[in-house]
């Protein structure tokens, strides 16, 4: 199974990265084509590269690594979305990265699966530093990915995906519930960035 | 040094027995007095109880053991708040706890602290099911509780507390991150009645 990966950022390069190193398949697209297939020569042969509709046409899921405030317009290059899982990794941050632009009565997750109606988003990874990706940089810890969404097949690939790069995948509910996963990214931000803790944690529940 | 908790409901109660089991002072007060005075009774020597302007003038730190829908009357017979430390241990849930009646632009101890001036609010415990308040409950674990506010001396005042029954007192910013903790505490919430954990679970952040 290829997963495809839009954007090659932090977040994207580091998901491509653990996904490779575990043995599975990854299709970058980026708006610029070319750092794609930089990125997936980098990786090596179970990587390919190139624009945003080719790598998706190759995949199932998607995962869309890029900030809240791309997705719309990124969208627009992704040709046909009907039926793909979407992973909305993101944290609608102020530019600051202080606060949330959105929240309460909804979600990025859920303007993103306004945006895509006829496709299954998943949220996932937001509360995952770009640098605790890889299993070195967790140093082997197992953290949890939360999963949020609609369809349980939908979570269940997704949550396949983050236990094949050796995190716990938590149910975390309806879609809807992104309004409470998205501050607790930005609470996890505001502990890493803000109150000194470094980009180096991240949040769990554990059960007496 | 007394602490004064206003409300003798599973949080209310569970904070009193926590801290008189560690050794610590603490005078109930409730809307109904004689409630405040019979759990008094079963606390030993170590405890008083009465009415809630009774409780608050005798300490310097009142928990508000209260859900966030009763925080205004109850304060209209607190007496004087002029620079006590008010612990709001809210989620301000709607009726059927699958979301928060306010949030994003504003939170429970936000709005509280716009009540109460001359008071220094500090969130803390949102996160902790009652029945964790005490160390058999918790199986002798040592979890999280995430304490936020404008004060320093406030905020040490509450870790103090906090630590006292057996938590780690986590620094959690500025008041106004209640925007982000008490979403923290309805997916708490949403992990132990909705998702099939049960209300034995609890957040963390945990460092790589």
């Amino acid at each position: 199974m290829t997963t495809a990966i839009i954007g090659t950022g932090n977040m994207g390069a580091g998901l491509a990265r653990a996904l490779v190193a575990s043995g599975e398949a990854v299709a970058l697209g980026a708006r610029d084509p070319a750092k794609a297939t930089a990125l997936a020569a980098e990786l090596g042969a179970l990587a390919e590269g190139g624009g945003i509709a080719a790598a998706v046409a190759l995949a199932d899921v998607v995962v869309l690594a890029l900030p809240y405030g791309a997705h719309a317009e990124t969208l627009k290059l992704a040709g046909n979305l009907q039926g793909k899982v979407i992973v909305d990794i993101s944290n609608p941050v102020t530019a600051d990265f202080q606060g949330l632009a959105i929240g309460h009565t909804t979600s990025a997750a859920e303007e993103l699966q306004a945006l895509v109606p006829g496709a299954k988003v998943v949220k996932a990874f937001n509360t995952i530093f770009a640098g605790l990706l890889g299993a070195e940089g967790r140093k082997g810890k197992v953290l949890q990915v939360f999963v949020a969404g609609d369809d349980a097949g939908a979570k269940a690939a997704v949550s396949k995906i983050a236990t094949a790069i050796g995190f716990e995948a938590v149910e975390a509910g309806p879609l809807s519930n992104s309004r409470f996963l998205e501050p607790v990214g930005e609470m996890n931000i505001q502990f890493g960035f803000f109150l000194g803790k470094g980009p180096v944690v991240a949040p769990a529940w554990i059960s007496v």
